[in-house]
């Protein structure tokens, strides 16, 4: 029987000690349970950022795997604590639209119940500015050991409501599908990553016809090599959007896309 | 029987290869170890910064844990290597102040050994500039191996003079505590976090008074976000200290904060 | 029996998810490996410091560690896929020198496959500009699975032949071995470190004598701690290169070092 596994998304870097204290909670309560770290390097408070994290990585893992997610500027407010069920997988973190773009690319529907502070003992010295370490970590901590032992798929049959208040509200990011204008779809920028690459919410189901961005047309290929003489290139990218790049280089600052920025995939007159 | 932890706290980043070479030695000598990061992002050679990780994390951590730490700028010298046991974890690093703020939240007497060479076969090619890889390393892994199969308090009864010469003149850290002023009290920034949240030496217990710093008089709230329109915010932080916050954005850098301005806890008048 | 190791060094970064979609793939393909992050720190496309970084790190790890290793200017494009046996260790990714310079430290002799596609179930969905997630990830797995309860020494007689093509021309990495010149060695500076240590290509075995670097003559030493005074010393580095250090300081920085700058050992006249 293969030992829980909990992954980790922060905002928290790794230098203060914070991450650091949620592995130790994790590993006081959930001797058994394997950590694996996605990322601590979400930029502060950047809340869209760990949900596109989410998205592209999650659709990896297993069945049984739990998520604990922390991105969380609204500690210590009335925003509500998150287990999500999707896809025979785990989610815990605030409700703040951390996990909403997960049903992108994830399939079913998600089940999700608000967390209830009073299901877990409450740790002592327990503080309001922490629930990554307070609250979050001792559910993850909680699920594996409620887990362990069990088959992959147990997750799908897990009753939710052990575990708090069903809800349908929970917080949505905003997530806008490109909109057709005549033969042309319109989508725009949605992430560029560390190698400069624009992602955009366009996918291959748009068409075949070339990019507009910037001010200029951008010619389709099929990989980063493509991009010859330091022309950037439309392509499909890991996760099925399409994305705007330069052969080693970054094609955001070439073309000094942003952000929100408008995409234009021109009819394909083939 | 839950395999022994080890956790690593360094300053060497990652893209050098020293952190993955530390873990190769623990990984070749001690393979049932769970070897976790905590960070290899502490400032280089700023023992202090890694001192607060350590504070922060290690009270989190169950009893057995063995944390590796090396923030080392003066390895090759005739600084000692130390094994600290406290609160049944172990500490294995340089004697350089690196553990000396642990007694801080960490209940217990420390015990200390200086770490002798002798007593692990040396490593081949064993070099003088790097001890977190040929001396901790080996040393942490040769713990972990004492310790498998062994109960988690095992580490209370273990015979520390096995590993090295007991010495209780370890390294400490400067460390000063508020001091009275009239019926203030007076303390200084420890700690500036990666959100910027400006951390002091104060805490609940002088006082529920405002605090004074940069010139100015900040109230106290509850959680970052009782900092409302930009105005900073005196709360008690996740480790018990009091600590200056902006909601969403930096307090360090709004107030001008730096390490050792001194804060001010006003007498409650209430 | 101790489940396979399987270490991962790219150049990723953690924050936009393409490292942790492989840690996903890994867990649900081979659940009973251990992953084990050696850096996603490596500078984008910087196949030579990837290089660099095994170098450093893979001397350490026991035989029967499968090396998953992605910095991979070139997917997409027809460069192949490379597994290695060298040491008793495997190494998995991309054929373009990022494996090339581990016979410096490592011993004995590598063989060498072109990875096959056909050899792997091929992953719905799989992409072609991310074969780190979609071909080595998987490649690593089925080692992983195929070691797991092996002795850690059949990696030795691993039949390579079942996963790809036998070749000898794999990519090789341009490395200069310092020449003679007179009776003085010229050799160039590799690799600077994070704490600004200047590497070298030279080592004890050129010579006792002092280096010449940045039009001043630098004198040997054992330890960073043994530059007095903020003047430059030449050390053996923990790798066994000499190496030019500042104490608590960058020498690179100091002395406008760069990846490239001659570094001469004048003949020791003792």
């Amino acid at each position: 029987m293969v030992a829980p596994l909990v992954t980790l998304t922060t905002d928290f870097g790794t230098a203060d000690g914070y991450a650091a204290a949620v592995k130790g909670v994790l590993a006081a309560a959930a001797p058994r349970a394997r950590i694996v770290d996605l990322s601590h390097e979400v930029p502060a408070h950047d809340v869209s950022a760990g949900a596109w994290l989410l998205l592209r990585a999650a659709p990896f893992f297993p069945a049984g795997t739990i998520h604990l997610a922390v991105v969380d500027p609204g500690v210590g407010t009335h925003r509500r604590g998150l287990l999500v069920e999707l896809a025979g997988q785990l989610f815990v973190g605030p409700d703040n639209g951390l996990f909403s773009l997960l049903p992108l690319r994830l399939p079913g529907s998600p089940r999700t119940v608000a967390l209830e502070r009073g299901r877990f003992p409450p740790r002592p010295g327990a503080s309001v500015v922490f629930d990554g370490r307070d609250l979050f970590a001792p559910a993850a901590a909680a699920l594996a050991n409620a887990l362990a032992g069990e088959p992959a798929d147990a997750v799908r049959n897990l009753d939710l409501a052990a575990w708090g208040r069903p809800i349908d509200d929970w917080t949505r990011l905003a997530w806008t599908e490109p909109r057709a204008e005549g033969r042309d779809w319109v989508g725009e920028v949605v992430r560029i990553d560390r190698f400069g690459n624009a992602i955009t919410s366009l996918t291959p189901a748009h068409g075949r016809g070339p990019l507009q961005a910037a001010g200029r047309t951008i010619s389709r290929g099929r990989a980063y090599a493509d991009a010859a003489g330091g022309e950037p290139v439309a392509l499909e990218g890991s996760s099925g959007f399409l994305e705007i790049a330069v052969r080693t280089g970054s094609a955001a600052e070439r073309l000094k896309l942003r952000l929100g920025d408008a995409v234009r995939l021109a009819a394909d007159h083939g």
